[in-house]
């Protein structure tokens, strides 16, 4: 739901199955709008070695990484301008994450301990400069009307 | 740890105790640096009622407020240069949260649903334009020596 919410356009649960999250992802881009595509089971080996054949760029979040605010990591990756595959592990990742045959750019969202999930907002918000979160979604049923108390919802 | 990583200078658990957590996070604070106030139990009304009595602020993270990228309410929240207490909801929250009495600014980062614990992140991170991820705490033990491609620790 975060990728989905700043900007990313498809998550892929690699090795790993969950039709719990697949359908929950699925709910919510059905009732909020937008494409996204959620893809599991592959093995993390093979989408790595795939995207990368075709020049892109894959980026590794990790707290031991470049410094995303002290470090130029982020010019780098904004002046590359490519297509970019975001890897976020769950607890302990191979040590091959942090090669330079996996990942072009170990991204540190800040070098102390806190959360992936946080970790990949974070990043994808100054990746787009903000602009994800202005964004409207396609074919939305519902929609949130933004105000400064209260709840609303339109229904469309 | 989110709010530790991000620059807030204490946590507050409130109408709830977890001692799990609280180890955790204490934990962290002696092995990273820092300090960090984790503070449970107290109920959020009371919480509330403190904090706005010293004529400090309340800000309410909710999907439903005003756009942090679209509106002008972190402007408004920068401009006002005082104490901000966030409030994030877990689940359900009280209606009581979006009303004026309780919440000065209802701030939705991005209008979409996603995760509370990102929605914290990414206001932080705006609140303080990117400088707390650069920051360092003091009497850490360990201590991340960021790397493009690998994984380095210093002891103190």
């Amino acid at each position: 739901m975060v990728a989905r919410a700043f900007g990313a356009s498809s998550f892929i649960l690699a090795d790993a199955k969950d039709n719990e999250v697949k359908d929950a992802v699925q709910k919510i881009s059905v009732s909020w709008g937008g494409k996204f595509d959620f893809v599991m089971e592959l093995p993390w080996k093979q989408v790595v070695q795939e995207w990368r054949r075709k020049g892109r760029l894959v980026a590794h979040l990790t707290a031991y990484g470049e410094n995303i605010e002290t470090s130029d990591v982020m010019t780098r990756i904004k002046a590359a301008g490519k297509d970019l595959l975001v890897i976020v592990g769950s607890q302990k990742v191979p040590r091959a994450f942090f090669s330079p045959e996996v990942s072009d750019y170990n991204v540190a969202v800040g070098n102390q301990p806190h959360s992936e999930i946080s970790a990949l907002a974070v990043f994808m918000d100054r990746l787009y400069d903000g602009r994800e979160l202005g964004s409207e979604f396609d074919d939305a049923k519902l929609r949130i009307v933004p105000q400064k108390h209260g709840k609303g919802v339109a229904k469309s």
